[in-house]
């Protein structure tokens, strides 16, 4: 049993640890060279340069200037000090409401800490329940619920302060819906124009024989939609061609690097033709990337043109454009046909967060794609632990012996091998939970939703309940969750919170230790960077030739916000539980939405670079999951005081849970439409300031080829800057604008930059 | 315990009660004097007159040809003859799908049932569980499951057939769905002009301090939807009004009564001016009416001009109307600003289908309502046991005795005590019981539906929730449903279908007497309209002094969807459940929907007239309950089995209720868009189709006063009608159309007959 003592140095060596990470960040970010790792977003922006212009050379690699290292924590004020009107220009709105998740955390912890504190700490304290019962216990128990007697009026405290806690907690969450709602708006109406403002996606297209996907397209938007309809893009299953482009574009990097290493070396590099590089003849690795590279480059031709050619490429899908927003919303809010199942509209998710790949499905095959998932979520929620259990049956130390036996000297040793015994069987579970939020990434892109921002906010939605299941309920219960379904079916519906709710104080010590490790350590780690600093030195080191290879080779990364979102919502629901149960776990919370707030603050602004921008749209999801969090702490509070002998106590918690749906319900019905729907007053106001300062603006050109599948495009790109011209890259230079690869989506589209399109493609 | 002899002698006894109210009806139709009461709706269509003009006197009461007498059961066949097309013709969409359920219901169960018969039965029968365990058992249980042994194979037949069963269901619904979707679109799409297409129902509009309700609408829809707005019609808060018009009809027919009396005995009637007529002093009857007629009068005039004059009595709601179907259609699918809880559009309801009293209440307390309703329903379905024991407590032979000491002598005789000590107990619970749907009415009324087909649909749900918790669960568990919350919140999941399972086949027999009592003897009431008959007759007796009086008198009612359909599901509840527990049960099911089928034909075609038409709206309702019905099924069939030693049988059941609701979701994706949204492509045809045929169409004038509150019309019908003009009389007569109360909507509205509307009511 853990005693506050221990906790206390848990903390203490946790703290230290975390302020190491900061320093060696702080160290780090000050040397020149590691400029690309910890300021990209800067580097994209154009707003900073390479530091190579600069004085000496040694002032390229290193910093020497020694009252900067003074200031090493001057990164948190200034990452505190933007102001967020300018932090949504510079990062997008999407970004900035991901902050206000850790910020909704505080708002809702600093008050209940404080009267957790206030009140249920002396009322918990005061008692001696566990000394009377002489049972061994820890004094954090004294300062829990466990330390009240049985029957005790004194639980009324506890029923108060749940009230209160559930309250609170209600109205901060209704002012943020509130609040990031009108951001919301605000954005939206602020915006730019924007293709997917004027555009719909229809699917699933009948088809005609006698008329091409195209043709009918026209028709039908003509004939049902005449003042409105503009233009449309028909979608093509570009798959393989995508493949192909990927293929080459690794080819060439294998290419620079084989050429960088024969300027070094001076001697012909060489490769195997087999296998990654290791089997097969060796032959000259530069002639061999060259051939290849030819190669692919004629299979993509042919394939190009078969997409454009072959019928069978063209999906029943397209994006119609519509003359005014107001069309566009009222065609992507409308039933089109008397079958719900054909010509079905909805917005046109923006160019940059489209998911091509998805697009070339059959709609027909969605429904059972969504039920192959939701049962093979299922499985994997409740038996995951069957093939890990398998997996680590065959990883034995004979298995390793026999597969590889130059090993065997090695492990035979007494010390390595009772590591290896320890640590192995953990090995494949540690792998699988690393894996587990790309495991459920490529779940739904099976599905097959067609925006990346909508795949984002299904992976978290099944993550948060993985993690419910198997990290929150699987250490209270301790258990797998498969036996943890045996138990929930096994017990009667008022059992469940019961079990769960006795066990909840037993565990607070380690929770308390786990929000350390994994929240603490696991936000100063972020802020390290350690995985995009290593690769970037790698490639700067093998690929590098010019500026725009040093551009590619950084990866400024983005929020990430399927894998990381869930996990701040585990805290949200550890606060809640704990809140009324034991009180001390709250600072620890605390600690983590603090420093996770100013280290992602400093992320957004230095470094992340988001993919896509969907004006936040995720917000309705992280409200309902912290719903459920509190709901979840309601049930489990009643099941914890329903074997406190206070029998009062169930009707009136009973209410709390009733009461937080139906907030809920009325939350959704007031707030969510403005994250799912477009008004059309808005659509109105918009189209008419547009048209009376811009009455000859051409639409119709402006969205061209916005919505034409990348590749047709991305090849060209590259093909324009693989072009060993260096007068162009002179002049890209003298525009201050620095990066050429993730631009801004409104100049990638307009007219000056854009380029060629193939004749064949019908352009409407 | 009952044998097949009991039970048969059950039928015959039924089926005998049954023939008998067959016969009566037979009888009582032939009779012209009834002719009101069994063919009103030939009355209403203007295809039937009175038998005044036709032959003897004594031919105007009863029928004295014989050889009618002979065919007494020709009704049937002609019940059944009228093909489809010709009925929706003559009934509406309505009243064919809803005869659909009972046809639903044949289609389910004929093959389930010659299944049954033909594979389980002889599998049960051919063992000899029950004879060998030696316990009580009736011959019928060796029809059913409960004749294998524990651990037998033979339950992989039981297993099969609960496949083959589902798999069947799900077809039949599936095709169902799938007709009816289609009936309501082609209906839809043949429709003539109705205001209803063209108009939307605007709510929750924001109030502002400079403009009135009316030019808040105009303005913001000729901003917002400049090319299709056409003309609107503010609502207005005329319940007190419309009170007072109720009022002052009752007076009127309580006058009409007096006078007829006053003509009949030549003495002047007296009343008395209290409570019911029955305390305070008495006075002229005849007088008293004409005085209190003119005071209502009085006070209807204030309220009228107060209603109009008064901004206050405006609601923040308008009926607003569009140049097109498509405009409608765009607006009514369409948010239009960006808080989602204002400027909230729908369809709006066909006038007659308008429940005007709830159109007043404010938007805001529509959550608080339906929350209050939430709660109070739950504890209406769960603890109605409590009140109803408490008017018992009451209710018993002291409490009477001391409140009517008159009747002592009558009670103390020892015959009549035992009597009403049998009787009393259970009179309060025959009575809720009787007034249930009617309460639940009233409770979805509170909830602020603003259309009476919603309200139907609304109670009906209600109604089959109380039903299956009640009477389904309630039989089998026996116990109140307060008892089995008990039950369940104490039982884990996995016991509850367990505990229920195992009671099902001994509840057999109950539920056969059940179906026989409350479905045969049921259905053969509803034809002979025991109420109307008897309304009628005394109507005509008292108050008839005209022909359309007489009109007036006849009440041909209507469906009455929410208190019926909820008892049809029943039925298919018990047949799914019991198909694979005790087929025996499926004949008497059957004799059900055979019988209900023909019935409710018969009264469709010559009785019933719907007070609106739905188009068939509420299939998706009945479709959800049949699926409710069946998921239900397997959970207890799987509840059942897991007793039986077959532990195979478990997870093979499990994937029933999956793959059920999974079907429920497909289905309702892909047909329920049919009944809820309104297609542009539809809107779009029929909007071209009407504009070649008569391009000058004046709509506004059309739409006129369509959605005006029917107080300010139907006052206006009553002094014309109530004008003594016996020249209007014979016009009206000599054009073949005999009724002039209800009107099918097209004619109600259209140029020739609309009547003046006070000037004040802006028209627009």
């Amino acid at each position: 049993m853990a005693t506050i003592y221990d906790i206390g140095l848990g903390a203490a060596f946790n703290i230290v640890t975390a302020t190491i990470f900061l320093l060696i960040f702080a160290f780090l970010r000050l040397q020149p060279v590691n400029d690309r790792v910890f300021f990209p977003k800067w580097y994209l922006k154009g707003m900073r340069d390479s530091p190579s212009s600069a004085g000496a050379a040694v002032n390229k690699y290193v910093n020497l200037d020694v009252r900067s290292y003074l200031k090493f924590l001057s990164w948190m004020p200034a990452a505190l000090k933007m102001p967020e009107e300018e932090l949504i220009e510079h990062a997008g709105l999407d970004s900035v409401v991901y902050l206000r998740i850790y910020l909704t955390g505080l708002k809702i912890f600093v008050p209940i800490t404080i009267l957790a504190f206030g009140v249920l700490v002396p009322v918990n304290w005061t008692n001696d329940a566990l000394d009377d019962l002489k049972v061994v216990h820890s004094d954090i128990d004294n300062l829990s619920i466990s330390n009240i007697p049985y029957g005790s009026k004194r639980f009324i405290a506890h029923l108060v302060m749940a009230y209160v806690f559930t309250f609170w907690t209600c109205y901060v969450l209704k002012n943020e819906y509130e609040r990031v709602a009108t951001m919301r708006l605000r954005f939206l109406a602020s915006e730019k124009r924007r293709p997917d403002q004027f555009t719909v996606l229809v699917r699933n297209i009948p088809p005609d024989p006698d008329e091409s996907v195209s043709e009918l397209v026209e028709h039908f938007f003509l004939v049902n939609h005449p003042d409105h309809y503009l233009k449309h893009q028909t979608v093509y299953n570009a798959n393989k061609l995508a493949d192909l482009v990927e293929k080459k574009k690794k080819m060439r990097n294998w290419l620079d690097y084989y050429q960088n290493k024969f300027e070094r070396k001076s001697k012909r590099p060489t490769t195997k033709t087999g296998f990654l590089g290791c089997f097969g003849s060796e032959v000259d690795a530069i002639d061999h990337c060259k051939s290849e590279i030819e190669k692919i480059g004629k299979e993509e031709a042919e394939e190009r043109i078969k997409v454009m050619k072959d019928p069978k490429s063209i999906m029943p899908a397209a994006f119609v454009s519509f003359r005014s927003r107001w069309g566009a919303a009222v065609c992507a809010q409308t039933q089109q046909t008397s079958n719900p199942t054909l010509w079905l509209t909805e917005w046109a998710p923006e160019p940059r967060d489209v998911y091509w790949s998805n697009l070339s499905i059959p709609f027909v095959s969605l429904t059972v794609r969504r039920l192959i998932i939701g049962v093979a979520f299922f499985f994997l929620n409740f038996f995951y632990v069957i093939p890990i259990a398998f997996v680590q049956t065959l990883a034995n130390l004979e298995g390793i012996e026999k597969a590889l036996p130059f090993l065997k000297p090695l492990i035979e040793s007494p010390s390595i091998k009772s590591f290896i015994q320890g640590f192995l069987p953990g090995l494949a579970l540690k792998i699988f939970l690393i894996v587990l939020p790309t495991i459920l990434m490529y779940m739904s892109q099976f599905e097959g939703l067609i925006s990346q921002s909508s795949l984002e906010r299904r992976t978290a939605s099944k993550y948060f309940i993985f993690l419910f299941f198997n990290v929150f309920l699987g250490s209270i219960v301790t258990g797998s969750a498969l036996e943890q379904l045996n138990t929930y079916l096994h017990a009667s519906a008022n059992d469940i919170p019961r079990i769960i709710g006795v066990a909840i104080p037993m565990k607070a010590t380690f929770f308390i230790t786990y929000v350390m490790v994994d929240g603490w350590a696991g936000v100063s780690l972020e802020i390290l960077r350690i995985r995009a600093f290593v690769l970037y030195h790698l490639k700067n080191f093998f690929l590098v030739k010019t500026e725009k290879d040093r551009e590619e080779a950084m990866d400024p990364g983005s929020i990430c916000f399927y894998w990381s979102e869930p996990r701040i919502q585990l805290y949200f629901l550890l606060g809640l539980v704990y809140a009324a149960v034991t009180p001390l776990l709250l600072p620890f919370i605390l600690v983590f939405f603090a420093l996770g707030y100013v280290v992602y603050r400093h992320q957004i602004i230095n470094v992340y670079h988001q993919r896509y921008e969907s004006g936040a749209q995720f917000w309705p999801n992280v409200h309902l999951r912290i719903i459920v969090a509190l709901i979840a702490s309601q049930l489990l509070l009643l099941g914890l005081l329903s074997t406190k002998g206070l029998e009062e106590a169930t009707p009136v918690l009973l209410v709390l849970p009733i009461l937080t749906f139906w907030f809920h319900k009325y939350c959704t019905h007031r707030y969510k439409p403005a994250f799912v729907r477009n008004p059309l007053q808005e659509a109105m106001r918009k189209d008419t300031l547009e048209h009376a300062r811009e009455p000859n603006f051409d639409l119709k050109s402006y969205l061209a080829d916005s919505y034409l599948h990348p590749v047709f495009k991305s090849d060209d790109v590259d093909k324009f800057y693989v072009a060993d011209d260096p007068g162009a890259e002179e002049v890209i230079v003298a525009t201050k604008r620095q990066s050429r690869r993730t631009t801004p989506v409104q100049s990638k589209y307009d007219g000056s930059e854009r380029l060629s399109v193939p004749d064949s493609i019908p352009e409407r």
